[in-house]
C-alpha cells in the first residue's frame, strides 16, 4: 500500500526530471517565434502525468528501485540500453501539441493559467507550432537507442495514437452539433481522444524494454482505462473546481455544450442540459446548474463510473512484478480521480 | 536522350497508380467529416511529382525497366520485396497535409482551383485533417514491410523533413514582416519549406531498398536541388500565368508581399517592390509590375539560377546506372523548370 503523498512526490519527482530534459530536447533556437511557442505551454506548467506513467512502467517491468536508474540509459531486462527519457518527452511533446491545435478549435482563451498559444502569439504561429511538436515527438521517439524492431513498434503506436486522437477530437466537435450522443458513443469518444495517450505511455516503455505481447497489451489497457478515468474527473473538476484554481473558465463544458457523461446522465434523467446556462454565465448561475446536475444523481453516476474504471486498471497491472513501481501505478490510477485540479 | 512527352507520360502513368492508392490507403471512413476533408485536396488534382520521383528512383536503383515490378512488393537489389506505393501515399499525404495548414495560415481561398479545405469544410475542421494526415503518412512510412532498420532511417528522415518544412513556413511568415532579406536566406527558406520534401521523396526509396550512404546522400542532394528549381519556378508562375490556369489568384505573392528570388534581385536593382501592386490589383496592374521585374532583369535571374540547379541536380543521378528511369529523371528535373502550371 502507497499513500497519496507518496504519489504526489513520485510525480513531483518526475517532473522535474521530464522538464530538465524538454528543456535539454527541446531548445529555443531559430526560427526563434517558432520554438518559443511550441515551448510556451510546456513551459506554463502542467503534472507530466503521462510521462511519469511511462517511466514508473519502466520501472515495474526491469524490476527496479525508483529512481535508481539513469532513464538515459535505462537497463532492459535483456540488457539493452534505452533512452526512455526521450521517449517521455516524445509523449508529452504530442500531449501538447494537441492542447495547441484543440485550444484554437475550441477558441479557448486559456490554458494552465495563462493565455492559449494562438492568443499569446497568433493562429498562424499556433498552428505552426503544434505542427512543429508534432514532428519532433517522432524524432525524440526513435532517439531512445532500442534495437530497430522494438523501434518500429513504438513508432506504430505513436502514429495510431495521434491518428485516434484526431478521431475522437472529430467526434467530439461532431457531438456539440448533434442533439442525441448515447453514453457508448461518448467513451468511445473520450477513449480516442483522450486515454489512448495514456495507453501509449503505458505500452510504449514496455515495448521498448522487450517486453512479451501480453505484457504490453495489459498495460494498454491499463492505460486506457485510466485515461478513460482521467478524462471524467476532468469532465467533473469543469463543473466543481472555480475557475481561478482551475487555470481556465468553471462550467466551460456546458457553455460550449459538450456532450459529457455527467450531460448524457442529466438528459437522461429529462434535464434540458442545452439551456442550464447562459452564454456568459455568472459564478451563481454554474452553481445553481451544478446543483441541478448532483440532485439528478448525474454527478454521483459520473464519479461511480471513473472509480470503476480505475478498479479495472489497477487489476490489470497483475501482470507486472509487485514492488513499489507497481504500487505507484495503482496509487497514480486513484490519484487520477481523486485530484482536484 | 529522352523526350519531354516521355517525361509527361512517365508522370501521368505514375499518377494513375498513386492515385488508386490513395483511395484505397486513405478510405473515407468514421468520422465521415473528417476523412472527407482529408481527401479532399487530393482527390481535387495534383501532378504527384515526388511520388513519382520516389517510384521512379526505386526502380533505378534496383535497375528494372519502368513498370515492370509491381510497386507493392518491389524487388530491392538484395532480394527483400518492398511496398514502395505505401511509402509514396506517406510523401503525398505529407504534402496534402503542409498544403492545408499552409492555405489556412496564408488565408489563400483557392487550391488547385477549387476552394482551400478551411474554406469547403472549416478552419476547426482543415486543422484537424492536417493532423490525421500528418500521422497517417508515418503510419504508412512502416507498412512497406522493409527491415525495421531500414524503415527507422526512412521514418527518420520523415519526422527531421516534416520539421524542417515547419521552419521553412516559419521563416517564409517571419520574412513578410522583414524589410531586408538577404538571397542567402530566401534559398535557406525554400531548401526547409519545398525542397527537402522532394529530397526525402528521392532518398527514402533509396534507404528503403538498402543502398550504400553514398547513394543516398547524392539522392537526397538531387532531390534538395531540383526542389528549390521548382520552388523558383513555382515562384516565376505566380507571376506569369493566368489565374484560371493557376488554379489561384496569379499575382498573390506580390500581393501578400512574399520574398521570392524574383523580388529579392528587384529589390536590390532599386525596385520598391512592397508598392508595385494595390491590395487587390487588377490585371492590368499585375501585367504592369510584370513587366517591371522582367525589364530589370529580374525574371531572367530567377529561371537562370532555377536552370543551374535542375543541371546540379541532374549531375547528382551519376550515382545510378545509367537507363530509361535515370533519363526520366533526368527529364523530370527539366519538367520542373518548364512546367507551365
Amino acid at each position: 500500500m502507497t499513500t497519496p503523498e507518496r504519489v504526489e512526490s513520485a510525480i513531483a519527482e518526475r517532473r522535474a526530471i521530464v522538464n530538465d530534459a524538454v528543456e535539454e530536447q527541446l531548445p529555443i533556437k531559430k526560427p526563434e517565434r517558432l520554438y518559443s511557442a511550441s515551448r510556451y505551454l510546456l513551459d506554463a506548467g502542467g503534472k507530466r502525468l503521462r510521462p511519469t506513467v511511462l517511466l514508473l512502467i519502466a520501472e515495474a517491468v526491469s524490476d527496479v528501485d525508483p529512481l535508481s536508474a539513469d532513464y538515459r540509459t535505462f537497463p532492459a531486462p535483456d540488457g539493452e540500453e534505452i533512452d526512455l527519457l526521450s521517449a517521455a518527452v516524445s509523449i508529452e511533446v504530442i500531449q501538447s501539441f494537441t492542447l495547441i491545435h484543440d485550444d484554437i478549435m475550441d477558441d479557448d482563451d486559456l490554458r494552465r493559467g495563462v493565455p492559449s498559444v494562438h492568443r499569446e502569439y497568433d493562429t498562424e504561429t499556433a498552428i505552426l507550432a503544434g505542427d512543429t511538436l508534432y514532428s519532433k515527438a517522432f524524432e525524440y521517439m526513435l532517439e531512445t537507442g532500442a534495437p530497430a524492431g522494438r523501434s518500429v513498434e513504438a513508432i506504430g503506436e505513436l502514429a495510431t495514437t495521434c491518428t485516434e486522437i484526431c478521431e475522437g477530437q472529430a467526434l467530439d466537435i461532431d457531438f456539440e452539433g448533434r442533439s442525441e450522443v448515447t453514453t457508448e458513443e461518448y467513451l468511445e469518444m473520450i477513449e480516442f481522444k483522450t486515454a489512448v495517450l495514456y495507453a501509449a505511455a503505458a505500452s510504449i516503455p514496455a515495448m521498448l524494454l522487450g517486453c512479451d505481447r501480453e505484457t504490453i497489451d495489459s498495460l494498454h489497457g491499463y492505460g486506457l482505462d485510466i485515461g478513460r478515468a482521467f478524462q471524467i474527473q476532468d469532465d467533473l473538476l469543469d463543473l466543481t473546481v472555480p475557475s481561478d484554481e482551475l487555470g481556465k473558465q468553471r462550467g466551460s463544458d456546458l457553455v460550449e455544450g459538450k456532450r459529457t457523461v455527467i450531460t448524457l446522465h442529466a438528459r437522461n434523467q429529462g434535464i434540458d442540459v442545452d439551456d442550464l446556462v447562459s452564454d456568459s454565465p455568472t459564478d451563481a448561475e454554474i452553481e445553481a446548474a451544478v446543483d441541478r446536475l448532483r440532485t439528478a444523481g448525474s454527478i454521483d453516476f459520473a464519479r461511480e463510473m471513473a472509480n470503476e474504471l480505475v478498479g479495472s486498471g489497477k487489476d490489470r497491472l497483475e501482470v507486472l512484478p509487485e514492488g513499489e513501481p507497481r504500487a505507484l501505478l495503482e496509487g497514480i490510477a486513484d490519484y487520477l480521480v481523486e485530484r482536484k485540479y
